[in-house]
């Protein structure tokens, strides 16, 4: 059984600076003919699991406009240009603009968010040794963030309530619980 | 501290089978001024992570065209227009026309799964007491998917491998880990 769908034409309908969208008509295996799938490309993003001395995580309150709610998270953003092969840095500069800390780095997953019509892909780190950076660089301008510390617990109890509501964060705790929560 | 965003204007750049793109413009909470936001908004989705008498977990091989390659997944579908207030109705659907199964189903999770852009929220079921139904529902005419029954280990090392690579499934399997292969 043959899988890969073959471009036939890629049609672009929009270009922000966060994703591009397009449309392809492809060639479907097996002469099933044609079909079109409309995708979005996104340039990717880290996540930091980030853990204290005493076992605490690191989790941001903001507001997330698509969903039109506040949603609480661990440390995350985007790649900028260029930065591929140096998402290590990026995650670091992210846990550093997002909650004042630098650390020690560890890759623990690398997936994409939602492989149906989207490619971003997410690198997940667990950051250990927390020190707090003397002058940390300033957030995004356009960023309102509030940071907090919980512990495990209080973590589940917000996934119960539906304030923690992303899979990153959900995907970040359920691995804690398998392995520091788990101790 | 005030974090919500609020919409001055909205402006639609596609509207797809799969999900529409807006950019609104946005006043800042805390007089920080006006940004952008690039969205996607898109109607939800179900996945289920099915796991046999023997706790194997049913997994879907199938080529994703966002990241032109294969993937390895458990089952999921997206929802349908009218679908809301019966998810679990969609997913028993989804289980039957992808494997043949269907199952007692036990709702997990609620999650987004790309937040930051995105509005996709994917419920994930647990699916036991697999049956396989006589004359299931055929698949959509544009699916080409391939099933396996696979061992927590097996499932594990196709995460080492990438072949196992996006969220919704590695969470399933976490949450296997935690519970059913923690047993």
């Amino acid at each position: 059984m043959d899988f890969e769908e073959k471009t036939l034409k890629r049609d672009i309908k929009f270009e922000g600076h966060i994703f591009t969208v397009a449309v392809d008509d492809v060639e479907l295996p097996n002469n099933l003919g044609q079909a079109k799938r409309e995708l979005i490309f996104h340039k990717g993003a880290v996540a930091i699991l980030a853990v204290t001395p005493d076992d605490k995580i690191i989790i941001v309150k903001q507001y997330r406009k698509a969903i039109e709610k506040i949603s609480y998270e661990i440390p995350a953003g985007k790649l900028e240009v260029g930065e591929h092969g140096s998402e290590t840095e990026a995650a670091l500069r992210e846990l550093e603009e997002e909650t004042g800390y630098t650390a020690a780095l560890n890759l623990l997953y690398e997936f994409y968010t939602a492989i149906g019509f989207c490619n971003e892909k997410i690198r997940l780190y667990m950051a250990t040794d927390l020190v707090k950076v003397p002058n940390p660089r300033p957030k995004d301008d356009d960023e309102v963030l509030e940071i907090v510390e919980l512990g495990l617990d209080e973590c589940l109890e917000l996934i119960k309530t539906g304030d923690i509501c992303d899979a990153k964060t959900i995907m970040a705790l359920q691995y804690f619980a398998l392995t520091v929560g788990g101790k």
